[in-house]
């Protein structure tokens, strides 16, 4: 058969027909049980329509249509695997680590997209300026995901105390480790935000334990085996607390490749197996803390309150050397004097990842509307002496300075995307076909293409912002006499002016006023000589929009 | 050589030295690394000493001093395999479920530990009579553990939604499914609190997934083997959200041994294999899907408000029947007719196994108390008509009788526990040893012990009680003359009243009246006819204070 999908086994293609009989249409999610086919399901017949579909009829009479070529495989996310990683040194970052400022982050959805994209590809990033105040570190964890509560609670301050229950909140070296071993599930990501750090010494160090766990096992492949093998019960006791969890010190996935490393010497407990293999894990498990401590897989540095690190606590291991701890110190403020004070909470990666790819995903639809300025925006614009183009990004720009917020900038950016579509396919038309009145419900066409990705307050003034022509043409006479020749043609096709009664409801819409803001811009933007933003500068305005819906 | 731990490898019986230098007391953490020790650690000398403790002089001048016997190894936990599970069919409960009353488990420490053990034994437990109010799904979680957080919310509601993101939110059937397959980690606890539930249908159903895997591996080895090692894509996407996760079905520890089951086929993805291994898949997917659809796998029952199932869910499948849903239906109250509804939240198995393993420490204490009651306790007391046990008894029985709180309860119950340590040991000491001196600071001993698992507003009352009865005998001359004979030898012991001065101070600590309370119902418990409770009646009283400590 020459049709590529149903030569693939019958049992695959029919659990992923996508029929709303099989699919919710809402959720995507599957409405039948592998159960519920026949267990001889076999294709009874298969053709492959004019556009390339394929119409499937299954013995037991269900039919499939399929969209042309391949069906594409789900990618499952071995994005959690050294498959999906970036393995570093410390070398490969001497022009600088992944960092981004923290108002950037905020305000630019491309930054914070990068920032998490190397908390998912290198392990870790670090966010610059975080106001230096107690519990901002939940609000990095909120721009991403969910805070992880633990038994050290919704968060942790690393500091020197009194009645320490952990190595970490005194002034001790810690060695290149991952936190919560005992934990299980672990939690996968981790933060700490730098609130001070004036005493000499508790610098930081960060080091790649999926590097580490590749060089064991190019350098030292039964000890890799050995460690993959054998299950470590790590302990931890407090008053409240016996959390235990048995786990290899490096985690394979079934195809063998590294998914998980978990290494802390301090709470390891006692192994229980026969001599011969305690021997052969403490070989290995010495052999890869050594490598951990290699000089050039230790990426030094030095947290400056405002800080936040953000790391991949299933792969990078992170250390600090000893420091000398407040009240004894240089500083003279006294309790200020020679501190170090982070504040650390959990994360999860799915969580992360899912934002990126969310992130990823409105990139992708900017990418598209961007391709389309530059593509069917550069035609004419109904005989104006502009492009399409031209005439948006001017409209966008009349509204800034007009200090529109940023969904009515967003709206005038974007008024006419409709007339980029043909109502039945995604072709553009051009200017010539609209004059031929064939797209006289253009603002619809593109409210509801953009409604798949903006809020309302963003589509609604794009729906509206045909009747707000034919709505300032009833009530300001002078208004219709500006219009242009084109703008006067296209009046009648859209149904020419409103009457008084239909003027009347549609100032009561929700939307109206912005409409007609919209509306006004949009008569101005025809200035063939007009210097204005490129579509580019409006990118974080609108991927921040895009966040609202 | 003849003692067993100096037999065992030297790097394992270095790594579990137990001195000061090598483990931090206070928090029972490793102060060292694997790399500090010396590759070529060896043995200098061992020694055993008069009381079987092992003496250990090592190659790099280090001494170790080890407990008489073998080492015993840490429980890492293999309750999260089969290994520490107890598999099961729905015939096993024919004579009930594990359940309990909510209020029994918040009132009775062993209550809340028989439920936490069946959850992590068995999969599953059900509470009764949860309130029927919205957010008490929280409560539950927080009782044993830390809310998950999901796209989903901190909870969410299971019940007929206009635009529902998730078929949970519609009334159609779900087949046996573990949820959040695409989350990783995924959430390894789900409670679901029933609200209301008189729609037509909406039955639940678990099914134990270990033991689904586990007949797969029994009857067809190959197609468990597949489960195990297909990389299965699982995807969720709305709005917000895009997780994606790649996992087996059936994941087995390095062992060989079941660890978590996955299986949803709502949120199963296109995968990408080789067409063979499709077949493979498909065929070993279609057969585990089978099999927990067998009847005698189905645990059927029936949610009614007020009741919380709580369960493993990387074990345990669950699954309900499809409901009319309200408004269309039988009852005549509009929206409450034929409803389905039940809140739902998230949490984790490593903090419910702490719970428990924190409430198991605290009875192994109180097995301890039981015992030295029924040993030393029986005991005659300062040749008096009862036994220590009596007197002690007696002494909670006033304290209850006078309508005490239930930490001066406990400090009556046991304010001499310090008579059953001898200060060097833990023997017991007899009635006599006490008339002739030797312990004249029984109330220190006791409240010391008593320390590590009571809080102040226990142990401070014991301390003080021998004070107490010094001070009652300077401020209230008719309290000496009530002294018996016994007392008043001891009180000579004990140091005779106090000075004015001493009294004055003592009157101002915090515990005094506490102390004064506790030794009035000490004094009055001498009767050799009394009957009272015994000490297992305060098992529950004495677990919820130390859950306090």
């Amino acid at each position: 058969m020459a049709v590529p999908a149903a030569a693939r086994p019958a049992a695959w293609l029919r659990d992923n027909c996508p029929c709303t009989r099989c699919r919710d249409p809402r959720s995507g999610q599957k409405l039948f049980q592998i159960t519920d086919l026949p267990a001889d399901l076999a294709i009874a017949a298969a053709t492959e329509a004019d556009d390339g579909r394929l119409e499937v009829l299954w013995s037991d009479g269900h039919r499939s249509t399929y969209p042309p070529g391949r069906l594409v495989a789900d990618d499952g996310g071995d994005r959690r695997t050294e498959a999906g990683k970036r393995l570093w040194r410390a070398a490969d970052f001497t022009s600088g680590s992944p960092e981004a400022d923290w108002s950037a982050y905020l305000r630019d959805p491309a930054e914070q997209a990068a920032v998490l994209r190397a908390v998912q590809r290198l392990g870790f990033a670090v966010l610059r300026g975080v106001p230096v105040e107690e519990r901002q570190v939940l609000a990095v964890a909120e721009s991403f995901g969910h805070v992880r509560r633990t038994n050290y609670g919704e968060l942790f301050d690393v500091r020197v105390e009194p009645n320490p229950n952990n190595l970490a909140f005194t002034a001790a070296a810690i060695a290149p480790h991952t936190d919560n071993p005992y934990r299980d599930p672990v939690p996968t990501v981790q933060l700490l935000h730098c609130l001070a750090n004036d005493a000499e010494g508790g610098d930081s160090a960060l080091v790649d334990g999926f590097q580490a766990a590749a060089l064991l096992r190019a350098e030292a492949p039964d000890d890799f085996a050995v460690l993959t093998r054998t299950l470590v019960p790590f302990v931890f006791r407090d008053r409240h607390t016996e959390l235990r969890a048995e786990r290899p010190l490096i985690t394979t996935d079934p195809l063998g490749r590294i998914r998980e490393v978990r290494l802390n010497n301090r709470s390891i407990g006692r192994l229980d197996l026969p001599d011969t293999e305690l021997e052969q894990f403490y070989a290995a498990y010495r052999r890869f803390a050594e490598i951990t401590l290699r000089p050039e897989l230790q990426l030094a540095f030095r947290l400056a309150p405002g800080d936040c690190l953000v790391f991949d606590n299933t792969r990078l291991l992170h250390a600090r050397t000893a420091f000398e701890s407040g009240g004894t110190s240089h500083s003279p403020e006294g309790a200020g004097g020679g501190r170090r004070h982070l504040q650390g909470c959990y994360a999860d990666l799915d969580a992360l990842n899912s934002t990126l790819a969310v992130l990823d995903r409105r990139t992708a639809a900017l990418d598209e509307l961007a391709a389309l300025f530059e593509g069917a925006g550069a035609g004419e614009y109904l005989g104006e002496a502009v492009t399409q183009a031209e005439h948006m990004l001017q409209a966008a720009a009349l509204a800034q300075r007009d200090g529109a917020p940023d969904a009515l900038v967003a709206a005038a950016l974007l008024h006419d995307v409709g007339h980029f579509f043909d109502r039945h396919s995604t072709a553009a038309v051009s200017g010539h076909q609209l004059m031929a009145g064939r797209d006289n419900r253009h603002s619809e066409t593109g409210a509801d293409w953009l409604a798949r990705w903006f809020p309302p307050s963003v589509t609604e003034p794009v729906r509206l912002h045909v009747a707000a022509k034919r709505y300032l043409c009833t009530v300001e006479p002078a208004y219709r006499a500006r219009l242009s020749e084109a703008s006067e043609f296209t009046l009648q096709v859209q149904g020419g002016p409103l009457t008084e009664e239909q003027a009347a409801a549609f100032a009561e819409l929700p939307g109206a006023a912005d409409a007609v803001a919209v509306r006004r811009w949009d008569d101005e933007a025809k200035d063939p000589g007009a210097d204005v933003p490129r579509f580019d500068d409006y990118r974080p305005l609108l991927a921040r929009l895009m966040a609202e819906r």
